[in-house]
């Protein structure tokens, strides 16, 4: 396992982390600029703030600073009740495997949606099924436009507590065996990003975190499980603020062959989005030490 | 699959549905009153509210309304870090087998705990493998007990956004694991209770509900899961307001001999319990014949 206690080569910053500092947008570049300039090597973007700062923009600094890329998020959203909108999201997925090409990225990150409507409150029927029916379907579609364009996809279990409204796929179990129907062969264009705070809990991690192995392990993210959680999506917290093993689960993807970064992604409305920027950097390098 | 839409007589309310109306405590007695008034024929009661009126009264007006139960909730709460702690558990639980026993419950519903001290804020560490290992080992001591007073344990797998606080037995599957290696010979002393509530979202709930079979379908609850769910623990649905497929659900358990009641628990501190509690029963019986 790699020592990462006195330098933080190992860190990536998902820029969601530093989106929106005391409700001010933290616009990307400055963000890129941030990050740099503490020595931090790697960044994992969302699309959002790539847009906003602009696609030739934000590649241009990447490259200006020497940044690699840990990620970048997202596609997905793959359940819809309609052909248009099945088409619209495959359309826009296209868009984002090229956005990641452009950035150089290792793999674009998979949110697979949920029940159609559920995230805006409405679901448009309880067939979960179904919907995880129709994310296999859009997967196994896009990994053409991913294997033909040399980018690796990143399945992403979310907990649980989003199956409804964000992704039908739950565990890591789940979307290995998505991948194992998809890609049998180990290609290496389909595998998995796993996410602490989406799999911490999970009884059978460490044992598929080994059936994973290195070629599907396409990204590891971290933050802390709080306790008390006061909210299902913004209440995430700092590395070792909360009750996750975080090094454990860094050895055994470690263990199993993974060599990339740790990926920092931080939702907290309440705590990190209303400190400066700044501090919450330069905690993520203390933390990233200490406990990651 | 039994058919339930013209009356109630598979219904069971889990007291704790109406246990405060209103910011008044309802009392358990006139919980019982009201329920066998609507002709609702077994309850789940907590143990809180049986001490609160009497273990004899309340006993006394299961007997005189005819009331079924259909669990006991609960026992549990294996996980500490002192033998001091372990010992008055162990003692609190044979004191909930024994209220069990004198209530006709058909089983004990065990919470099995969480991480030591999560539900207080504050993990005394975050070796979650060590609070399953100590679970097992609580409930194979509790499990002596049980079969000397012919009480059936039921393990209720809580979602897995309460693996650090409440409960380390998170999936069906896991739940099961355990039945089969403390009970290996199915003999009925061991089972589960299946909350929807908690498991819907598992991809692996109709095999692993399959795989339990009779012997060890214990108690099937029902509730309803909100988009948005704006808070982990008080923000249950009503039956038909969510995104559950409870009627499929109960067609599984059926279908692998489950005979008993769908017991109704709806913790809604905004919602339901800001209602007068004869208002939220009819709901439940309603809901009962449409949604469950």
């Amino acid at each position: 396992m790699r020592d990462f206690s006195a330098d933080h080569r190992g860190l990536s910053i998902n820029t969601a982390t530093v989106r929106k500092q005391r409700g001010q947008d933290w616009p990307l570049l400055q963000i890129l600029d941030a990050c740099a300039a503490r020595g931090i090597g790697a960044i994992s973007p969302w699309r959002d703030q790539v847009q906003a700062a602009g696609l030739a923009a934000t590649a241009a600094a990447v490259k200006a600073h020497g940044l690699a890329l840990s990620g970048y998020c997202r596609g997905g959203m793959f359940t819809h009740t309609d052909p248009a909108g099945r088409q619209a999201a495959r359309d826009d997925n296209r868009r984002a495997l090229d956005e990641a090409c452009t950035l150089n990225a290792p793999c674009l990150v998979l949110v697979v949606g949920g029940l159609p409507g559920a995230l805006a409150g409405q679901a448009a029927h309880k067939d979960i099924a179904g919907a995880r029916a129709q994310v296999s379907e859009g997967i196994a579609e896009l990994l053409v436009d991913a294997r033909e364009r040399g980018m690796p996809l990143a399945i992403e279990p979310l907990h649980p507590m989003y199956a409804a409204d964000r992704a039908c796929i739950n565990t890591l179990e789940q979307a290995l065996d998505l991948c194992d129907a998809l890609d049998p062969q180990r290609s290496g264009a389909l595998g998995v990003a796993v996410d602490l705070y989406h799999v911490w809990w999970d009884p059978k991690l460490q044992a598929q975190i080994a059936r994973a192995g290195a070629q599907r392990l396409l990204a590891f993210h971290v933050c802390d499980w709080l306790t008390p959680t006061t909210d299902l999506l913004n209440d995430r917290g700092m590395m070792g603020d909360g009750v996750i093993d975080i090094r454990q689960a860094r050895g055994w993807v470690e263990a199993n062959g993974f060599a990339g970064y740790s990926e920092v992604e931080i939702f907290s409305s309440a705590n990190w989005w209303q400190r400066g920027g700044g501090e919450v950097l330069d905690t993520c390098i203390e933390r990233h030490r200490r406990c990651v």
